[in-house]
């Protein structure tokens, strides 16, 4: 962001702009401040009164607790396209729970709370439209979440297998032979059950190995190997 | 769930019915209706009107598409906790997305669109503590999705560090030069050149391992095995 504004059409790419109208919007932007923060610079301190929530265009924000003793526990780390100090915002009490910080040199734009909840509070429609998006990114985060504990679920076990093969073991085929039962290997790689067979399943649809019983026939060593590596 | 009631405590828990006061809790228990699904039993079909929102107790279900050719394109599965066809009530197109079926016996909470709809457009406050609810489950998500990510970079370089060291190598220290420019290791590695180096630093701070210039020093090479083993 060079300069001190942002379009109307940037606007509509933050979500929790996207279901505003054109007025709505003009509202909305007459509202925002652009802010440039310097590396360690606070822009707001836990406990001061929260009338204004965050868009981070560049760099990076940390949110964070300060204990008794001055210790900071890191709450959070807002990057680039992500807003912060908005659940505040729709609460009851208006001040900010955490104290905020720039990680880097970082821009952010700067919203009025009251403008944008006077426009939520005067139409219904809105508010809804905005619950429905705020739905489906929560679908979109899940099913994110789900993938990424599948794809960690894959590399642990992949790995346990490839360390169960003997090491000058470099290509070809081999028979591993698991002598503990599958659901204590799947506990100790803190895998479920249900997911372990999910992800042998996956492996043998992707060609690398063969279950048959308590054998998994691994068709190719050295692909298995580069499977892990990523 | 064994009988065909939830009770309003029970209800609380549903994200979507946490800001709500008795007399509403009231009002949607008197709307919903318990199901149980059979393995494979179909829910709703895709562009069917939507009248209904789902939350699972016990089960999963599978939301998927239908291709002209009639593959099955599973767009997401719900797990118990997890509400489903909620983003679509906020809609304006009011037909379900997907068709909706069981994976295994499944107990399902529904409750009725319209009934929820007018609690909302009657109470902006209710309205504006739910947006409240979503951004701060949002938030989490963002957090959870940035620890797995972490995660995963994490068992990517220590099994590229492990493959990099001679197999015959079990324990002790050992010595590895990176050849290869560090932030080429980390493209190749699909993570991040500054999500590399925390990770080194913070494999650092584990006593896993010194980095020196170009020169990583393992200082255990069995508990760094054993680290990438889970």
């Amino acid at each position: 962001m060079q300069n001190h504004t942002a379009d109307i059409e940037d606007l509509k790419h933050i979500h929790l702009f996207a279901s505003l109208d054109p007025r709505q919007l003009e509202r909305v932007q007459r509202s925002m401040v652009v802010l440039h923060l310097e590396e360690s610079q606070t822009l707001f301190e836990q406990g001061q009164r929260a009338e204004r929530f965050y868009y981070v265009s560049e760099g990076q924000m940390k949110l964070f607790l300060l204990s008794p003793n001055g210790d900071e526990k890191v709450v959070e780390i807002i990057k680039a396209g992500h807003t912060f100090a908005e659940a505040v915002m729709f609460m009851e009490t208006h001040r900010y729970p955490v104290t905020s910080q720039a990680i880097m040199p970082t821009t952010l734009l700067s919203f009025d709370s009251n403008v944008y909840l006077a426009l939520l509070r005067e139409s219904p429609a809105t508010c809804l439209r905005l619950l429905g998006g705020m739905s489906m990114r929560l679908h979109w985060r899940i099913k994110e979440i789900d993938e990424l504990t599948l794809q960690n679920a894959t590399y642990r076990l992949v790995h346990f297998l490839i360390h169960e093969l003997p090491p000058e073991l470099e290509a070809g085929e081999a028979d591993l032979r698991l002598d503990t039962p599958k659901n204590i290997i799947a506990s100790r790689l803190s895998i479920k059950p249900e997911t372990f067979s999910r992800i042998l399943q996956s492996l043998a649809r992707d060609g690398l190995l063969q279950v048959e019983g308590a054998t998994v026939h691994i068709l190719d060593v050295q692909r298995l190997r580069n499977y892990s590596a990523g």
